[in-house]
């Protein structure tokens, strides 16, 4: 599962695997025992099922397998919070995953403690390379359920009729989506015989790997995201009603679905002159408030026809990533001072193209597929990633909801193009 | 709504106001706030939700209109918690309402305790009569959700794979059950000029208004219901693979449902000469711990069929109204001293027929129809009963999970006929 | 199935299924091969299945059994054509019959050929008294699918987007439907204890016995059915977006299904004076050339719903029966010289109440059960109508494309609520 | 939508579009009016639908713009015919083409004749040059939907309980798919960067534009496509029952659809010696006989699992188009002259890799998407390929029923993956 290289690295391993368990409990800080069983689409899990999963990840690739007189904590957990690995052990259906009220939380909690002590004692009698490699996975896929923990906590909370906040941060006058956009220009990129996939040193993912060449011809890419104010124009341009403008299946996805705007945008009842809301973490703000902050929740196909309707187009995953290869990880992701956690505008950034890391994920014209030479990890763990390569368009960058040391430039996200519960968003392209 | 007569009725209907609203909060007692966000099916509602629901009735159509001076406790509750009342007020779609994490149990407490007190002062002040039938209304509507919340908390933790109990009251070698079931006996009735329909003497919903004639021609009911141990034999002379048996859409549902068995027996994974396992209350019991117990949580298809299979047919639900206006009210009801809540056998009545009270509704040969010069109440509680009257069968007789205050001849439950979560049983009859 | 006696019948019934015969020819003469394979949605059959199907009931019910030395056509068409008798051979999913483009119509006219010629041997060696009345029950069936065949080719034509006719007569100025509609009425009819069901002169079906006693409090109908002039003012007073109206699962289909106004009304495009359109067999008519024929091709739901609007209710089967028990059969029927086929207005009948037969069937209150002591038919034939006996309702009197000689007081059709592509009318009726 | 030269061409052109004509008339031989009415998948079309709208896409985007004088045969079928044009004219829902009685296969082939005079008077009045290249667009996409036809046909045709044959060319002995089949090996291709995309002579699609360099790894090549006998095998040894040989997407697609062999294989019923049995257009056949034939009918999702079964990969689309860059389009397609139409074993082709054209398409491991700088055709008929470009794979090679003048090397086939009913199959890669 990766490639780094793990001399004298348990400590700084150790602290990362501390670091990584607590950041997850500060997120459900604000949130009771009731939240963490609501499960709202069929996408999202309640948050007490990313707890609980999280801890059997570890327990079930690592404490098991290396750390000698390890006590299994409750042999039902073992079939109960496991996802998706066919070859480790049968699962319950996903939608079953909202009537786990049992175990409760107090016994989540107890699980990850019994988990937790259990690495720590692998780490004092010293694990063997392999198990360090797994560990390092284990925080990488923890740091993957913190995302979807706050993804899923927003679409919950979105469907709650009360329209509560995770987190209620004051006046939307400090918040930084306010004022004039940017302007919007193109950063110029050379065509070439390019290296893409990730290139050896620190952890990625199998589904990064290897690195391969790929021929590009010159791109151009936008210098910040697509803001909600440009996305209302579309709107306004009758965007969901013209049908040249969509894909064939995002057509039909309009119509079947509805859609006529983001996934949490709604007119405001009873005050037309405020206009357009949009439901956020920090809770229901106004468009107005919001025009210059990224806009997410949308699909590739929503996406893609905003980028027509723009007269430009997505950029494939590997325009992004090279444009992308020299840049400092660093924007409005999970780690930021100024957490949200939503996206923001007006990036201060003085990297080119600007907001390549965070505020919202950036939909790609690539399908998700294996590179050239493509091995899944050995095992069970081989259905980490490998076996979701169908169906679904590869998004890049991260967003204000991913953890900071979580991401990098070959970083490989795939979504199914009809999905919206994600912060999603668009960077434009050209040739 | 009602006919009761309440001349000096005010301290019996607040003393049975009180040790209702009393019983559901004891109802609950075993759950946890996890627990009460649970719904499993789409009949189902979840815990908490039965008890905002219920306070939001007594709030809603008692105390607005006849409180002076009544606070409401919260405005939004006011569509949150409506159910169904189309011309009272908007309502979410029921499935939503397992995303009510907010407001918390204890908000929904309070907001109890505060209609409570309301309640209160307005007994003390002196309701006029309209108000005191609607309390009496209000009391029979909380006693039809305490049912429902049992029958939903059974759902709920069916489908948890750990499958928790209820309640455990310890070994089943206690379960009456047990042992061989009373001989099955028809008791035979006359036919003739019947009258049918609530009598007028105390409470009654309007659906089991006017009283009427009917025609009966003679007929006999079986002596009690149909066993566990009884329909497994069903089961395995081919009940379920043989069309001829069935209704055609019993058949259809049969086929694209999979039904082999009742909703909640199963297969003893692993072990199987201990055999079939049937889920309850009280946890997790074997078939042949049960098998005396009547059946329950069998379709209206299952019921028809297995009467056809036995040579018999289901009783109409003037056969059984005329067959129990006789007998006395008493059974394994909810307020039984050895409460389970799950069905038992054996029945020690000394009525005849017996069981015809309390363990398992009685699904009826008859459709669920208004009687002749049906007048639903007036206003929005005309939505109560009336616009039900289509595609469901009349069930009688109450449940084990029915307050024994609740039931009556003249009492009329209904159900589409492929529902199974409810606890609905066979009582077998012939001409 | 039937209890007619018929000691020197023979002569009567073989001219009676001559006749039958040939009418079903006579309806498919303004076909083509072509429209003869559409099946446009789950209730209806191709054409071409109808003429198949009613050759295979008397090959497999009689000839097989009571003509030796009889050949059986095609030993495929057993299973092919057999509907839904689970216990005579398997069947072809009922959405696959319009991929029967073999055998071609000449083959099937062919089949009808064999199975004619072997009714006529049967009839002239002398069919013993089961074999008589299996050909009179033969006749029957035979009937009903050329009210089907018509009933299914006017959805098929209506979902042409050509809108064919299935018969142009001519102007519409000679529809009797045009002018005032005759002032509506109500008849009024004593209670008391009445006896209903077939009373065994005659042909009936298993479903129409036995004839029993029920008790009627003293009801009145309507003098005529409702006019499409008088649903329209529903629809304008905003009968369709007044849940209050509606029974609850009806206010479901409504908004799940989009109604808006019977099954075959549009708005006219690009003439808006000239208003709604009603598509009937003889092709595309104005509401206003309609305006005083029977409202049809609504569901149950509708019909109960527009009842509620004007302030009366549905007549139960029992009072129509009783009112129509001493009618002389006559009205817009399947053989009238007028034949349309369509409903008509202004009915010229003597008789009261008017168009009590023919037009269209009439929504019943009556939920479609087994009459007490009810027997369905021996053997195979029992599945006739016994297995349809949950979740539908009856329909008395008959439509436009029923064959007079088809019906009786006692007929009783089937319906689930939700159905609307029959002939289905409304008849109101007040206590 | 073509870079075709075609100075002088109108000759060669003219015989080209009368050939193309004749050979749909010639595919459409076998065939009842009757059998041209079948829809039975929402993939398919009826017969009778493409002949009709073959000819509405000459009139539609070639007579009405070039021709002067041209006379509209039916301003109906302006719309009626269209497919999915959405900026051309509204179009019918593709479920109700099977509902089209009328217009009768008359006057569609009198549709058609008078398509075909107005193309020879354009032709003789001398076409301009954009003219022209669209009667060179009209004939590919008339060579399509022949294919579409016959595959239609066979869909319709295994629907049909009596599976008809559509062309019984005798005894299968003469089937060259009987006797061993010849040994697989692989052939090699050296890496590096090649030019791919069509290369500038003669016909092609918008979405096989424009060329563009790729770079390739070395791979390998399967010598022929798998067999029949090969898939059986895989069936044996498990392969629809282990999960961990499956796209997730897949092993959903098996569940849900209950998959267990390719499309058209099913089990002898009554003779279990003979085994399997596969639908071909020329009726049913055993296993046996189809042994060596290359296995047709299966998902992307099979291909994908059956090629990790075998330890190998699908190839790329540029793998398989620099493969087949070399080759002369030979093989079994539709001009064959031992026309069957079904796939046949052991290829007699001296090319290698052998059976590189007809027999089969071959799934590859490519999505549908456009190349780098892709453009679209300009108006209307930029809905031809382009908004297709989401959640399909690439097919390359054509089958047995693809006309021979209309496969390329360049040539870009696409499907969902779940899809079935093509004759879609399988060459194995490796790198």
């Amino acid at each position: 599962m990766t490639a780094s290289i793990l001399t004298g690295a348990e400590a700084a391993l150790g602290e990362r695997f501390r670091s990584t368990r607590r950041r997850t409990l500060g997120l459900i800080a604000p949130l009771t025992p009731e939240d963490m069983m609501v499960q709202s689409c069929p996408e999202a899990s309640p948050a007490k099922w990313h707890l609980a999963h999280t801890a059997w990840f570890f327990e079930s690739f690592i404490l098991r397998e290396f750390l000698p007189g390890y006590r299994i904590f409750n042999r039902d957990f073992e079939w109960l919070f496991n996802s998706y690995y066919q070859t480790f052990a049968h699962f319950p259906e996903k939608k079953l995953r909202s009537s786990f009220s049992r175990p409760g939380i107090e016994e989540i909690l107890s699980y990850r403690e019994h988990v937790d002590a259990g690495i720590e004692r692998l780490l004092e009698v010293g694990p063997d390379r392999e198990a360090l490699l797994r560990i390092e996975l284990g925080v990488n896929h923890e740091e993957q359920h913190q995302e979807l923990l706050l993804t899923d906590i927003l679409h919950a909370f979105s469907t709650n009729p009360l329209r509560p906040a995770y987190r209620d941060l004051g006046s939307p006058a400090s918040n930084p989506a306010t004022g004039p956009a940017a302007e919007l220009s193109f950063a110029e990129f050379e065509g070439g015989l390019r290296d893409v996939g990730h290139a050896g040193n620190g952890f990625s993912f199998d589904n990064e790997r290897p690195r391969h060449r790929t021929w590009l011809e010159p791109f151009a890419l936008a210098s910040r995201l697509v803001t909600c104010g440009e996305y209302a124009e579309f709107i306004a341009d009758g965007g969901y009603k013209r049908p040249e403008l969509w894909l064939s299946a995002g057509w039909d996805a309009v119509q079947q679905n509805g859609w006529k705007a983001p996934l949490y945008w709604s007119e405001h009842e009873g005050n037309s002159e405020d206009g357009r809301r949009i439901f956020t973490l920090r809770g229901e703000r106004s468009l107005r408030d919001q025009a210059t902050a990224p806009v997410g929740q949308v699909s590739y196909f929503e996406a893609d026809a905003y980028a027509r309707w723009a007269g430009h187009r997505l950029p494939t995953e590997f325009e992004w990533e090279v444009a992308a290869s020299g840049l400092t990880v660093d924007g409005n992701l999970l780690e930021s001072e100024n957490l949200m956690p939503v996206p923001v505008g007006n990036p201060q950034q003085s990297q080119s193209p600007a907001q390549q890391w965070g505020d919202c994920w950036e939909w790609t014209a690539s399908a998700y597929l294996g590179y050239p030479g493509f091995q899944a990890l050995p095992g069970t763990l081989g259905e980490y990633n490998g076996k979701f390569m169908s169906g679904q368009m590869i998004l890049r960058g991260g967003s204000c909801v991913t953890p900071k040391s979580h991401i990098r430039a070959s970083y490989r996200n795939f979504l199914s193009p009809e999905t919206r519960w994600q912060f999603s968003g668009i960077r434009l392209a050209k040739s």
